[in-house]
């Protein structure tokens, strides 16, 4: 095969705040041909996700932080184009991690062949593959949903909260959504049928979630943090639980904020309450694939969850679009659309 | 029976800050006959604990603020006087919950029987009562200790946590124990059998515990907040569980304290160690009394479980006493003898 030339997008160095464009740098390189046991792959998709921010920095993370010059992390789908591997075909569209960039050679280390046939390969990166997946253990292992109970999850529209909400639904609880901006709080009413959404930038948004929570709350699916929390915290029922995912609202803080010192305060609460408080990431509960694609699938097929994908197009887009991510820009689940096939 | 005179502690006003003697008050009053269902009962130990602290308190706590005028409550073994209850006798020892007086009128709810002949009836109050029962039921159920792990609990030598690191060294942990001065240091090594007992007084606690610790903390048994925290929290371990049972550095905050504001930070950690955090009280797990009763007495009688009570004597000494507890002053389980028998 000819030498194929990629472009592959590489952090040049480490933002403080928010990531700008001078972060990245987009190199072209030759690929070589796959030695013995591995693929050529062709990225058609490229996942962009709040925790890319977190590896792009030094501060410790569950994850290492990436090397200056390394090629920017992310969960892809990809054909392969050629292949020294017996388990893989030609043609065969397959879910790795091989990052920012137009073409990966790689062993079969990671890779999951996706068939085309069940649902768009897309959704391998969203409602059924890491999000998706991220949403469901969650809530489940963590939150532990009754029929009954009031939950609320931030970032509602997005691509795991949406489905916290729908799966929370599907048990039977009273779901509240929170989201930025009135067309995204409509979409968890109108089309998710979450049974409240509420717009975080409403300046009383604390008084609106008490209203939305009567009877208070049990489960929290925290993934943003910020001034949310502070609307929930008082509102969580003793023996709630809150499944810690994420918390997009500080990956660009460079520093601890000013004071009150609000730890002490939360302490207390988290005792007299009965909180439990619990961080997790998707990998934790990788025995549970199997469980969460055969119901997760079922439930899409039957059409009882919904999705979104937000969906830039070009490889040389993904610093823009990730710094919107951090900022609630996408609406739904963002996708870089590196190749149409 | 002739009219009884009865002392009795009533709050006379909420504390700011640490409790003073002026909070209190101490009353003397005619005690009534016991009707149809009741017994006059004579305190003869009284517990004293930090919890006492928030319920003197209007701030938001796991139990009601008392009022002012009410009696000091608090868990009491006493003997029955006098009774119009079938079911308990003259001359029965029982554990209630009926506060800083000399004697009590009560039906017979929330009495238990305490037999005399098992154990030193004052042990109702510590090791196999309600503090043995809080470090038992924490330390099982959310602690989860596995052998290997490391284990760190402050106030290591007070009534619950000389009980929790006992446990944990029973389950084949690594017990590291924090406590306020060496005496109380030497005790937990060379008496409860730990494998380290640091001062939290010492200027480098952060450095000794980090020598003493050097897999790290799979467990910390948080009951008192403050500096401590602080050392430990760093060095927690992915997966580190932090049964949340008291904060007795903090009971005494008159409000928030000065920045930088902590809470994000450790939400941080929470989600990139996966820890889990969560309150509990010993209510929560009213129905493993039994088993607790079964294993600790036994344990107690092996000599495998030791504990040490710390002994003030008239009922008149209770509030400097609690006052002297909040500042850890006391060096054990803190009773008051109320009345010889």
């Amino acid at each position: 095969m000819a030498q194929l030339k990629s472009r592959r997008i590489v952090l040049a160095s480490r933002p403080i705040g928010a990531p700008r464009s001078d972060n990245f740098r987009l190199l072209e390189e030759d690929i070589p041909d796959p030695r013995g046991g591995e693929v050529l792959l062709k990225t058609l998709w490229l996942s962009l996700d709040p925790y890319m921010r977190g590896r792009m920095s030094d501060a410790k993370s569950y994850a290492e932080p990436i090397g200056i010059g390394d090629v920017m992390p992310g969960g892809t789908v990809s054909k392969v184009l050629a292949s020294r591997n017996k388990a893989l075909a030609v043609g065969d569209i397959v879910l790795g991690y091989t990052g920012w960039q137009d073409y990966a050679v790689s062993d079969d280390t990671g890779l999951r062949k996706v068939d085309p046939t069940l649902a768009p390969i897309s959704t391998a990166l969203g409602v059924l593959g890491m999000p998706g997946m991220t949403a469901y253990t969650g809530l489940l292992n963590i939150g532990k949903p009754k029929a009954g109970e009031t939950v609320v999850v931030a970032a509602a529209s997005g691509a795991v909260g949406s489905i916290v909400g729908q799966i929370a639904k599907l048990k039977g609880c009273r779901v509240i959504g929170i989201a930025g901006g009135a067309g995204k709080v409509r979409y968890l009413t109108e089309e998710l049928g979450f049974d409240v959404g509420l717009d975080h930038r409403s300046p009383n948004l604390t008084e609106q979630l008490q209203a939305a929570a009567p009877n208070g709350i049990d489960i929290y699916f925290e993934n943003v943090g910020g001034h949310v929390w502070d609307a929930v915290f008082p509102l969580l029922n003793n023996f709630a639980r809150v499944p810690v995912c994420g918390l997009i609202a500080h990956y660009n803080d460079t520093g601890p904020g000013p004071g009150p010192d609000r730890l002490p305060g939360m302490m207390n609460t988290i005792l007299y309450k009965r909180l439990t408080v619990q961080g997790f990431i998707v990998l934790d509960f990788d025995s549970q694939t199997d469980a969460f694609l055969r119901e997760v699938a079922r439930w899409v097929r039957e059409g009882k969850i919904k999705h979104r994908e937000d969906i830039v197009t070009g490889l040389e887009r993904a610093p823009a679009a990730l710094a919107g991510l951090l900022e609630g820009r996408n609406f739904g689940k963002l996708l870089v659309k590196v190749a149409e096939s």
